[in-house]
């Protein structure tokens, strides 16, 4: 049997990989994997813990405490402030560092060699707003060759949504049964819920659901 | 002023790789970067910092406890003794992760990335015992590919130890003015100061200074 390894945010684009890896594998040949880096918002790791035991999938949180550490010299500079506040310029948390979802591939390529899994499935996508270079498919590629070669692995990455719009993700969502989970998952920037429905993530999102004529699960469910 | 990292363990290799960098790109253009991971030994990180401040350059500590969490199932199988220990079998530590050196560089290369340092250099050989497959020369070709792409950096990943056998490293620590630095470093499995002297480290240590006809200034200096 063939296993997958999902990282799964708790978020939309996640939630919808896992019911890809589901659809492709079969749900006891499934697994999650989850990172508890000192975000802000702690609903994300509940949230994605939540999601994983309504597919009916394992999911395994891993803390990473480097990205603090790393974060925007919070620790250390005065002029920026405590590790875990979203910048207003960018929408990103000053944790951010560059290259994260290498280290998030890495550490669920290893999780992945030492549990004898040989398919990784990541919710990165090139298109719309996201734009981080190391979401991107030449950097994913060079990615699993230098895990390959590194761990001495057959290990694929599989990025299902990679050049999706956020209006086909959604119609993804419904054609692999994977709306009714959307009521777990989490997107708002502000970390609220109900989302808040004004912040970036929060429009994206609905942006996505509305092109694709589907109620969004998650403000169904409020 | 084109600036350097060094990623230092504090043993023998990162060492010299140290000054390796300080003769390349001067002293002033140099620092260095250690990971607490949950070593064993603590004496690796004292030992890093020491050398540093002898060589009189900076030296940042970055704490990843994702080790330890993968690290052997340690934590939740019994059969497995608690992470940090040697594995008799193969002198490494049990909480030896695959892959590893592939997370070491890539948060290097995010810290470069934000100190704006354009130069990496870590100790790696796939000369002698070493053999992990992520210190071989196209591990490190196929993670500096992903790294620029996934960063839009041009970073360089330098291993100027890469095809030399112990002894050529010793040689090349005495051209460099490394020796005196080498009293200060550690290598031994076992953790000892002064160092056990038949752990398969230690032998390896005194085998290559035996070849080169050079004195160990760590031996010296007891």
């Amino acid at each position: 049997m063939e296993k997958a390894l999902v990282v799964l945010s708790g978020g939309q684009d996640s939630t919808t990989c896992l019911y890809w890896a589901i659809d492709r594998f079969g749900v006891n040949a499934v697994e999650s994997i989850t990172f508890d880096y000192g975000q802000r918002h702690r609903t994300e790791l509940e949230c994605a813990a939540t999601v994983a035991n309504f597919a009916g999938v394992a999911n395994t949180c891993l803390p990473i405490d480097t990205f603090a550490a790393l974060g925007g010299d919070a620790l250390t500079d005065p002029g920026v402030e405590v590790a875990g506040d979203v910048d207003d310029s960018t929408g990103l948390p000053n944790t951010f560092v560059p290259g994260r979802n290498l280290i998030f591939l890495t550490f669920a390529a290893a999780y992945a060699y030492q549990h004898d899994i040989g398919h990784l499935i990541t919710g990165v996508a090139q298109t719309d707003y996201s734009g981080y270079p190391d979401c991107r498919e030449e950097t994913v590629e060079a990615l699993q060759r230098a895990l390959r070669l590194g761990m001495e692995s057959g290990i694929t990455i599989h990025t299902p949504l990679m050049h999706l719009s956020k209006k086909e993700t959604v119609e993804l969502a419904r054609d692999l049964g994977a709306l009714p989970a959307m009521a777990f998952t989490h997107t708002c920037y502000n970390g609220q819920r109900p989302p808040c429905g004004t912040c970036p993530a929060c429009l994206l999102r609905a942006k996505g659901f509305a092109e694709a004529g589907i109620a969004d699960p998650l403000l169904v469910a409020q």
